[in-house]
Protein backbone atom coordinates (compact mmCIF):
# COMPACT_ATOMS: atom_id res chain seq x y z
CA UNK A 1 0.00 0.00 0.00
CA UNK A 2 2.28 2.26 -1.51
CA UNK A 3 1.47 6.01 0.40
CA UNK A 4 0.91 4.67 3.73
CA UNK A 5 2.13 6.73 6.69
CA UNK A 6 1.49 4.46 9.57
CA UNK A 7 3.71 3.79 12.16
CA UNK A 8 5.52 0.04 12.75
CA UNK A 9 1.98 -2.52 12.16
CA UNK A 10 2.88 -5.48 11.12
CA UNK A 11 -0.44 -6.04 9.56
CA UNK A 12 -0.07 -2.79 7.59
CA UNK A 13 3.35 -3.79 7.20
CA UNK A 14 2.40 -7.71 5.29
CA UNK A 15 -0.46 -5.66 2.99
CA UNK A 16 3.06 -2.97 1.65
CA UNK A 17 4.52 -6.14 1.05
CA UNK A 18 1.88 -8.48 -0.34
CA UNK A 19 1.91 -5.34 -2.63
CA UNK A 20 -1.47 -6.09 -4.09
CA UNK A 21 -4.39 -8.77 -3.77
CA UNK A 22 -2.95 -10.43 -7.16
CA UNK A 23 -0.31 -11.81 -4.61
CA UNK A 24 -2.71 -13.88 -2.55
CA UNK A 25 -4.23 -15.47 -5.26
CA UNK A 26 -1.04 -16.10 -6.97
CA UNK A 27 0.16 -17.70 -3.34
CA UNK A 28 -3.52 -19.97 -3.28
CA UNK A 29 -2.25 -21.00 -6.90
CA UNK A 30 0.91 -22.51 -5.69
CA UNK A 31 -0.28 -23.20 -2.59
CA UNK A 32 -2.73 -26.14 -4.32
CA UNK A 33 -0.12 -27.10 -7.31
CA UNK A 34 -0.39 -24.74 -9.57
CA UNK A 35 3.17 -23.94 -9.96
CA UNK A 36 3.63 -22.97 -13.25
CA UNK A 37 3.29 -19.49 -15.05
CA UNK A 38 0.56 -20.66 -17.79
CA UNK A 39 -1.68 -22.76 -14.69
CA UNK A 40 -1.58 -19.53 -12.76
CA UNK A 41 -2.44 -17.52 -15.61
CA UNK A 42 -5.31 -19.36 -16.53
CA UNK A 43 -6.96 -19.90 -13.13
CA UNK A 44 -6.51 -16.51 -12.27
CA UNK A 45 -7.90 -14.59 -15.54
CA UNK A 46 -4.70 -11.97 -14.63
CA UNK A 47 -2.98 -10.14 -17.84
CA UNK A 48 0.50 -11.28 -18.19
CA UNK A 49 2.22 -8.13 -16.85
CA UNK A 50 0.71 -8.19 -13.66
CA UNK A 51 1.17 -11.76 -13.57
CA UNK A 52 5.09 -11.35 -14.86
CA UNK A 53 5.15 -8.22 -12.77
CA UNK A 54 4.07 -10.07 -9.26
CA UNK A 55 5.51 -13.34 -9.51
CA UNK A 56 8.89 -11.07 -9.60
CA UNK A 57 7.77 -8.87 -6.74
CA UNK A 58 7.25 -12.70 -4.77
CA UNK A 59 10.41 -14.00 -6.22
CA UNK A 60 12.48 -11.04 -5.02
CA UNK A 61 10.36 -10.98 -1.63
CA UNK A 62 11.92 -14.21 -0.64
CA UNK A 63 8.28 -15.50 -0.42
CA UNK A 64 8.32 -17.72 -4.08
CA UNK A 65 11.56 -19.47 -5.48
CA UNK A 66 11.84 -20.04 -9.17
CA UNK A 67 12.98 -23.87 -10.09
CA UNK A 68 13.92 -24.93 -13.74
CA UNK A 69 11.53 -28.12 -14.27
CA UNK A 70 12.49 -28.17 -18.16
CA UNK A 71 15.98 -27.22 -19.80
CA UNK A 72 15.73 -27.26 -23.42
CA UNK A 73 14.04 -24.72 -23.80
CA UNK A 74 14.12 -23.46 -19.99
CA UNK A 75 10.86 -23.90 -18.30
CA UNK A 76 10.63 -22.10 -14.52
CA UNK A 77 8.03 -23.33 -11.59
CA UNK A 78 7.18 -20.95 -9.05
CA UNK A 79 7.74 -22.84 -5.40
CA UNK A 80 7.10 -21.51 -2.01
CA UNK A 81 9.84 -20.76 0.37
CA UNK A 82 9.74 -21.25 3.66
CA UNK A 83 8.50 -17.67 4.01
CA UNK A 84 5.60 -18.04 1.40
CA UNK A 85 4.19 -21.55 3.53
CA UNK A 86 4.19 -19.27 6.66
CA UNK A 87 1.01 -17.71 4.73
CA UNK A 88 -0.64 -20.82 4.86
CA UNK A 89 -2.88 -19.64 8.16
CA UNK A 90 -3.63 -16.63 6.11
CA UNK A 91 -4.76 -18.04 2.92
CA UNK A 92 -6.53 -20.48 5.26
CA UNK A 93 -8.15 -17.89 7.27
CA UNK A 94 -9.20 -16.35 3.82
CA UNK A 95 -10.92 -19.47 2.93
CA UNK A 96 -13.17 -20.06 5.90
CA UNK A 97 -14.63 -16.75 5.58
CA UNK A 98 -15.29 -17.02 2.05
CA UNK A 99 -16.88 -21.01 3.00
CA UNK A 100 -19.46 -18.89 5.85
CA UNK A 101 -19.95 -15.35 4.13
CA UNK A 102 -19.92 -16.28 0.36
CA UNK A 103 -22.57 -17.81 -1.89
CA UNK A 104 -20.98 -21.39 -2.84
CA UNK A 105 -21.25 -24.73 -1.89
CA UNK A 106 -17.45 -24.86 -1.26
CA UNK A 107 -15.92 -27.50 0.25
CA UNK A 108 -13.71 -27.95 3.06
CA UNK A 109 -9.68 -28.09 3.66
CA UNK A 110 -8.40 -31.37 4.86
CA UNK A 111 -5.89 -32.35 6.58
CA UNK A 112 -3.76 -34.86 4.78
CA UNK A 113 -2.86 -37.42 7.56
CA UNK A 114 -5.92 -38.15 8.80
CA UNK A 115 -9.00 -36.59 6.71
CA UNK A 116 -10.48 -34.12 8.92
CA UNK A 117 -11.24 -30.56 8.13
CA UNK A 118 -8.66 -27.47 8.47
CA UNK A 119 -9.53 -24.10 9.92
CA UNK A 120 -7.79 -20.81 11.19
CA UNK A 121 -8.23 -20.12 14.59
CA UNK A 122 -6.92 -17.20 16.83
CA UNK A 123 -5.50 -19.53 19.78
CA UNK A 124 -3.75 -18.15 23.27
CA UNK A 125 -0.63 -19.28 23.69
CA UNK A 126 -1.09 -19.22 27.48
CA UNK A 127 -4.63 -20.94 28.58
CA UNK A 128 -4.98 -22.36 25.29
CA UNK A 129 -8.78 -20.98 24.34
CA UNK A 130 -9.33 -20.03 20.82
CA UNK A 131 -9.94 -16.68 21.14
CA UNK A 132 -12.81 -14.32 19.41
CA UNK A 133 -11.45 -10.94 18.01
CA UNK A 134 -13.48 -9.15 20.34
CA UNK A 135 -11.35 -10.40 22.66
CA UNK A 136 -7.87 -9.70 20.83
CA UNK A 137 -5.88 -6.63 22.20
CA UNK A 138 -2.44 -5.39 20.69
CA UNK A 139 -0.07 -5.38 23.83
CA UNK A 140 1.05 -1.73 23.65
CA UNK A 141 -3.14 -1.17 24.19
CA UNK A 142 -2.98 -3.05 27.16
CA UNK A 143 -0.28 -1.93 28.70
CA UNK A 144 -1.57 2.29 27.44
CA UNK A 145 -5.07 1.17 28.87
CA UNK A 146 -3.69 0.18 32.83
CA UNK B 1 -9.63 -8.95 -8.12
CA UNK B 2 -12.07 -8.35 -11.80
CA UNK B 3 -11.89 -10.31 -14.66
CA UNK B 4 -11.16 -13.24 -12.87
CA UNK B 5 -12.47 -16.55 -14.48
CA UNK B 6 -11.39 -19.32 -11.90
CA UNK B 7 -13.64 -21.95 -10.83
CA UNK B 8 -15.43 -21.45 -7.13
CA UNK B 9 -12.63 -20.96 -5.26
CA UNK B 10 -13.44 -19.55 -1.58
CA UNK B 11 -10.04 -18.02 -1.13
CA UNK B 12 -10.64 -16.38 -4.56
CA UNK B 13 -14.33 -15.18 -4.04
CA UNK B 14 -12.77 -13.67 -0.62
CA UNK B 15 -10.23 -11.72 -2.76
CA UNK B 16 -13.08 -10.58 -5.13
CA UNK B 17 -14.80 -9.21 -2.27
CA UNK B 18 -12.48 -7.67 -0.84
CA UNK B 19 -11.79 -5.49 -3.72
CA UNK B 20 -8.54 -4.90 -2.71
CA UNK B 21 -5.78 -4.85 0.07
CA UNK B 22 -6.85 -1.68 1.78
CA UNK B 23 -10.45 -3.17 2.46
CA UNK B 24 -8.08 -5.25 5.27
CA UNK B 25 -5.82 -2.07 5.88
CA UNK B 26 -9.08 -0.29 6.85
CA UNK B 27 -10.34 -3.79 8.70
CA UNK B 28 -7.20 -3.60 10.46
CA UNK B 29 -7.96 0.45 11.78
CA UNK B 30 -11.30 -0.68 12.74
CA UNK B 31 -10.35 -3.66 14.47
CA UNK B 32 -7.55 -1.88 16.82
CA UNK B 33 -10.57 0.61 17.31
CA UNK B 34 -9.62 3.66 15.12
CA UNK B 35 -13.26 3.88 13.80
CA UNK B 36 -13.84 7.31 12.34
CA UNK B 37 -13.05 8.72 8.77
CA UNK B 38 -10.42 10.95 9.77
CA UNK B 39 -8.77 8.41 12.15
CA UNK B 40 -8.72 5.77 9.47
CA UNK B 41 -7.40 8.62 6.87
CA UNK B 42 -4.42 9.35 9.20
CA UNK B 43 -3.70 5.68 10.24
CA UNK B 44 -3.52 4.84 6.18
CA UNK B 45 -2.22 7.79 4.57
CA UNK B 46 -5.46 6.56 1.71
CA UNK B 47 -6.54 9.31 -0.46
CA UNK B 48 -9.96 10.40 0.49
CA UNK B 49 -11.44 9.27 -2.62
CA UNK B 50 -10.11 5.90 -2.58
CA UNK B 51 -10.72 5.43 1.35
CA UNK B 52 -14.78 6.73 0.87
CA UNK B 53 -15.30 4.28 -2.30
CA UNK B 54 -13.43 1.41 0.23
CA UNK B 55 -15.61 2.10 2.96
CA UNK B 56 -18.76 2.07 1.11
CA UNK B 57 -17.95 -0.96 -0.43
CA UNK B 58 -17.70 -2.53 3.05
CA UNK B 59 -20.62 -1.45 4.26
CA UNK B 60 -22.72 -2.28 0.99
CA UNK B 61 -21.18 -6.14 1.20
CA UNK B 62 -22.10 -5.94 5.27
CA UNK B 63 -18.52 -6.12 6.50
CA UNK B 64 -18.94 -2.90 8.15
CA UNK B 65 -21.45 -0.90 9.15
CA UNK B 66 -22.52 2.65 9.94
CA UNK B 67 -23.34 4.07 12.89
CA UNK B 68 -24.36 7.81 13.86
CA UNK B 69 -21.96 8.95 16.84
CA UNK B 70 -22.72 12.41 17.12
CA UNK B 71 -26.14 14.68 15.43
CA UNK B 72 -25.23 18.04 15.01
CA UNK B 73 -23.75 17.63 12.50
CA UNK B 74 -24.03 14.28 11.84
CA UNK B 75 -21.20 12.09 11.90
CA UNK B 76 -20.83 8.74 11.70
CA UNK B 77 -18.11 5.78 12.60
CA UNK B 78 -17.63 2.26 10.94
CA UNK B 79 -17.82 -0.82 13.16
CA UNK B 80 -17.77 -4.24 12.81
CA UNK B 81 -20.74 -6.37 11.74
CA UNK B 82 -20.65 -10.02 12.63
CA UNK B 83 -18.90 -10.71 8.71
CA UNK B 84 -16.49 -8.24 9.63
CA UNK B 85 -15.52 -9.61 12.86
CA UNK B 86 -14.64 -13.23 11.11
CA UNK B 87 -12.38 -11.58 8.92
CA UNK B 88 -10.49 -11.72 12.50
CA UNK B 89 -8.15 -14.44 12.05
CA UNK B 90 -6.99 -13.97 8.83
CA UNK B 91 -5.73 -10.29 10.16
CA UNK B 92 -4.13 -11.99 12.94
CA UNK B 93 -2.55 -14.37 10.41
CA UNK B 94 -1.21 -11.59 8.58
CA UNK B 95 0.15 -9.73 11.39
CA UNK B 96 1.99 -13.04 12.57
CA UNK B 97 3.29 -13.30 9.40
CA UNK B 98 4.80 -9.93 9.26
CA UNK B 99 6.27 -10.40 12.72
CA UNK B 100 7.82 -13.66 11.57
CA UNK B 101 9.07 -12.19 8.54
CA UNK B 102 9.54 -8.45 8.31
CA UNK B 103 12.21 -6.26 9.89
CA UNK B 104 10.94 -3.99 13.21
CA UNK B 105 10.36 -4.98 16.66
CA UNK B 106 6.57 -5.40 16.30
CA UNK B 107 4.86 -6.52 19.22
CA UNK B 108 2.34 -9.74 20.43
CA UNK B 109 -1.29 -9.55 19.67
CA UNK B 110 -3.13 -10.32 23.28
CA UNK B 111 -5.93 -12.44 24.76
CA UNK B 112 -7.88 -9.80 26.84
CA UNK B 113 -8.69 -11.63 29.57
CA UNK B 114 -5.41 -13.97 30.47
CA UNK B 115 -2.54 -11.39 29.15
CA UNK B 116 -1.37 -14.29 27.18
CA UNK B 117 -0.23 -14.06 23.28
CA UNK B 118 -2.68 -15.12 20.70
CA UNK B 119 -1.72 -16.32 17.41
CA UNK B 120 -3.48 -17.68 14.35
CA UNK B 121 -3.18 -21.46 13.92
CA UNK B 122 -3.94 -23.93 11.36
CA UNK B 123 -5.73 -26.69 13.45
CA UNK B 124 -7.42 -29.78 12.49
CA UNK B 125 -11.34 -30.28 13.71
CA UNK B 126 -10.66 -33.71 13.76
CA UNK B 127 -7.20 -34.76 15.82
CA UNK B 128 -6.31 -31.27 17.19
CA UNK B 129 -3.52 -30.73 15.20
CA UNK B 130 -1.79 -28.23 14.40
CA UNK B 131 -1.65 -28.63 10.78
CA UNK B 132 1.67 -27.14 8.88
CA UNK B 133 0.79 -26.16 5.15
CA UNK B 134 2.52 -28.88 3.15
CA UNK B 135 -0.54 -31.11 4.90
CA UNK B 136 -3.13 -29.46 4.09
CA UNK B 137 -5.04 -30.51 0.80
CA UNK B 138 -8.70 -29.17 -0.90
CA UNK B 139 -11.47 -32.04 0.02
CA UNK B 140 -11.74 -31.99 -4.16
CA UNK B 141 -7.91 -32.76 -4.34
CA UNK B 142 -7.78 -36.10 -1.98
CA UNK B 143 -10.91 -37.12 -3.90
CA UNK B 144 -9.53 -37.04 -6.93
CA UNK B 145 -6.20 -38.44 -5.80
CA UNK B 146 -7.68 -41.69 -4.82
Amino acid sequence: MPGSTHPRCAILDTLDALGNLWSLGILRCVFFGQNRYNQIQTELGISTNVLAARLNALVEGGILERKPYQVRPLRHEYVLTAKGADLGPALVALRDWGRHHLDGDLGPLTHRSCGGDVTAQVRCDRCGDTVEASQVVSADALASSG
